[in-house]
C-alpha cells in the first residue's frame, strides 16, 4: 500500500514501549527450543470439551438474543458469579460494581482513560508488568516506581512516594506477581493499605494469578483492608482460556459510571456471546475443580524448576520461590547482562525473558523472568541444565 | 460502596456525551411501544444453527490454539477472507494491511488514540454517527461538521473545511448514513476525494451496512479514489451477528504499526476463539446467500415505511429514500421539536429516536430516526399510522 507523505500521528503515541516480548518469542518459537520466555496458561488443561458442550447447549435454547448486541456493563447473571466467588474470599461485591472488559488488560485501558491527566503521577512496582506499562503509557503519565522485595512493594518507598508525588493510582499485582513471582506478606498489604487511607489516590489490585495457588495461605485482598480505594481487575484468562478475552474490573460508583462511559466509546461491550458461553459453562462444570488440576500441574512444574536451580545453578544467582502463578525471577550478580545471556542461551536452544521489558527507565539489567506453566518436568529440569551451561560460559 | 472524598478524573472525559439512545430505549422497552428507536439488526435473521455448526466443527477437532492467547493483528486466515471480499468489490487489499477489531467501534477508539492530540480538526458530517461522536469526544477533537445533501456530503463546506480547518481525519459513511440513510452519489464520492487528495488528511470510511443493499448500484469506495488516504471501516455486526463484535480496520502500512501497539496496549487482542468461529462460519456457509435474505427483508420493511409515510403523514414533512441499512430521516417543519414529539408519540406508544444526538451542538432540532430493520410491515404502518396522529396534535 502507498503512503502518504506527511502523516502526522498523535503525541500520545510516542514513547509507548513495543512488546519486547513479542520480539524475543520469534526467536523462541523454533521446535529445538526448550521456552521458559512466553507467559502462556498451559493448553492441554484448557476445559474444551466442558466448553464445547457448554456451546451447544446455548446454542440449543431458543433464545436468539446470545446473538445480539448487549448492554455495556456486561451479562448480569455472569457479574452474579463473579460476585458470589468474590464473597467465598470474604468479599462483598455488589453485582452492579462489576464491569466486564476484554480481559483484564482492557481495565488498564480504561483506567488509564478515565485517570490519567499527562503528567499526573502513577506508582508501578519495579519489576512491573510490562501490559500496565504499556496500557498507561499512552496517556503519559509520571511512572514513580517503587521497588519489590521479598515480601512485596518496599514500604518505605511506597510510603515516600504517596507523600511525595501524589499519585491518582498505585498499580499493584500481589499474588504471584508478573513479573517477578513475588507475593506481598498480611503484613504489607496492611501496610500498604493503612499508608493509603484517606489519599487521593486509588490502589489498582491486579489478580490474574491469585486463584493459581500451589502453596501456602491464601492472603487478603487491598479491597479486605481499604474497600473504598481499591479496584479490583480480575480475568478468567488464567482459569478458563485466555482467547476469550474475558476479564473485568470492580470499582465504586462514581468510577463505574464512568468506566461506563469510556466502555461504551471504545467498543459498545465484550463479546456478548462469549460472555454467555463463560455463564454456561461456570453454571454446568465445577470450575474449582478444574482450578485445582491447574495448581497441581503449575506447582510439579515450579517445583522441577526450583529443584533443577537449586541442583546446577551457581549459589550467587538468587531466585524468587513463587506459592503460585506462573513466573520465576531470577537475580544474576551485580554487574551481569541478562541480554548478553539471552543471546548465549538462544544459541543453547533455551530461552527467557530478560528483565528489560519489566523497567522504566533502566537499559541494562541483571535480572531474568521464567515461565514455568508451559513445559512438564523433564523440558524444565534440561532448559535450566542448558541455562546453568550458559551462566558458566558468561563467567 | 463507599465512595472516597475526592475522587479527581481525567480532563478527557469531561463532555464525552453519555448515550442518549440508552436513555430513549428504556422508554421505549415495554411491549405495547412499536419502537422505531432501536439501531439493532433483526434477530430473525440471524444465522444461530449454521454458527452451532460452526462451533461443534471447530471445537471438535484437536487444535487447543483455538482457546489460546493469539497475535495482536488477527487470524490471518479471516484477514484473508475479508481481503476476498473486498476484491470481489474491485478493491485490491493486503491481508496484512488488515487489523481485527471489537466491532468497527473499536477501530474509531483506536484511530481517535492514534491521530487526535487535543483540538485537532475532524470532520464529522452533519447530522453524524453518535457512536463516532462518543469514541472522538474522549481526545478532545475540534469538531468541524459538514451538512450532508441528499447527495452526500456538501461539497462546497467540505472543501472549506479542508482548506481553512487543515483536519487530521474526515469521518464519512457513504453508505446508507447512520443516522440519516442517505448515500452519497458516485460523482460526489469522486469530488470528495479529488478534494482531499494531496492533503495531510485520511478519509475514515465507516461501511457497516454496503452490503445491505436493497435498492440501486453499488456505489464505489473512497478507496477506489485515493487509496492512499483512506481507512476503511467494516464489521460483520450486520451481516452475521453483533454479539460477536468483530470488525476489522484496512489502514496503510504506517498507520497499521501505530494501530497494532495501540490495539496491544488496549486489549491485547480480539476474542480469538470467535474469530476462528466467524472464519469457520465463512468457510462452510454462503454468507452472500444470507446477506440476501437480508436485504430482501429489510427492503420490505424500508418500502412499508416510506409508503405508510407517504400515505398517512402531511406534505411538509420530507423524508429520506434509504437505498439500504436500517435507518430513514424525518424532518419536520422549521421550527418543529423533534423532543416534543417523541414525549408525545410515547404517549401513543410509538417511539424513535429525536435527532439531536447526532448533532455536536444543537440543542433543539426538527429531524428524527427511524429504524425498519426490527419491526414487520404491519406493525410499520401502524407504527406510522400512530406517529401521524400525533404529529397532528403537534399542528
Amino acid at each position: 500500500m502507498k503512503e502518504t507523505a506527511s502523516i502526522s500521528f498523535a503525541h500520545r503515541m510516542e514513547g509507548v514501549p513495543r512488546s519486547f516480548i513479542r520480539e524475543i518469542l520469534k526467536v523462541a518459537i523454533s521446535p529445538e527450543v526448550i521456552s521458559f520466555a512466553g507467559g502462556l496458561p498451559n493448553k492441554k488443561l484448557f476445559p474444551l470439551e466442558e466448553l464445547q458442550a457448554s456451546a451447544v447447549k446455548l446454542m440449543s435454547g431458543s433464545d436468539r438474543n446470545i446473538l445480539q448486541y448487549a448492554n455495556t456493563e456486561g451479562y448480569l447473571p455472569l457479574r452474579e458469579k463473579i460476585a458470589e466467588r468474590y464473597a467465598h474470599k470474604g468479599l462483598q461485591i455488589n453485582p452492579q460494581n462489576i464491569l466486564i472488559t476484554n480481559g483484564s488488560q482492557q481495565g488498564l485501558d480504561l483506567l488509564g482513560k478515565i485517570f490519567i491527566n499527562e503528567g499526573d503521577a502513577l506508582v508501578m512496582e519495579e519489576p512491573g508488568y510490562l501490559g500496565a506499562i504499556q496500557a498507561f503509557s499512552i496517556f503519559h503519565p509520571r511512572f514513580v516506581t517503587v521497588p519489590l522485595t521479598d515480601e512485596g512493594i518496599d514500604v518505605d518507598c511506597f510510603r515516600q512516594a504517596i507523600a511525595n508525588e501524589n499519585p491518582c493510582l498505585a498499580y499493584l499485582i500481589p499474588n504471584f506477581q508478573n513479573p517477578s513471582g513475588i507475593s506481598y506478606t498480611e503484613e504489607r498489604r496492611k501496610e500498604v493499605a493503612r499508608i493509603s487511607k484517606g489519599k487521593p489516590l486509588f490502589l489498582v489490585e491486579d489478580d490474574p494469578y491469585g486463584d493459581i495457588r500451589f502453596q501456602g495461605e491464601r492472603k487478603n485482598s487491598f479491597y479486605h483492608y481499604l474497600p473504598e480505594q481499591t479496584i479490583l481487575l480480575g480475568t478468567f484468562s488464567k482459569t478458563v482460556v485466555p482467547a476469550f478475552r474475558m476479564g473485568w474490573i470492580v470499582a465504586p460508583d462514581a468510577v463505574m459510571d464512568r468506566l461506563i462511559v469510556a466502555k461504551q466509546a471504545a467498543d459498545l461491550h465484550t463479546d456478548y456471546f462469549t460472555q454467555r458461553l463463560v455463564y454456561q459453562y461456570l453454571s454446568d462444570y465445577d470450575i474449582d475443580w478444574h482450578i485445582a488440576q491447574i495448581c497441581e500441574a503449575y506447582g510439579r512444574q515450579a517445583g522441577a524448576m526450583m529443584q533443577a536451580i537449586e541442583h546446577y545453578f551457581p549459589k550467587e544467582i538468587q531466585y524468587t520461590h513463587p506459592e503460585g502463578g506462573m513466573f520465576l525471577w531470577l537475580t544474576l550478580p551485580e554487574g551481569r547482562n541478562a541480554m548478553e545471556l539471552f543471546d548465549l542461551a538462544i544459541k543453547e536452544n533455551v530461552a527467557f525473558v530478560p528483565g528489560n521489558p519489566f523497567y522504566i527507565d533502566k537499559a541494562e539489567v541483571n535480572t531474568c523472568r521464567l515461565n514455568f506453566s508451559c513445559s512438564d518436568e523433564m523440558e524444565i529440569e534440561e532448559g535450566i541444565r542448558r541455562l546453568s551451561g550458559v551462566l558458566a560460559t558468561l563467567g
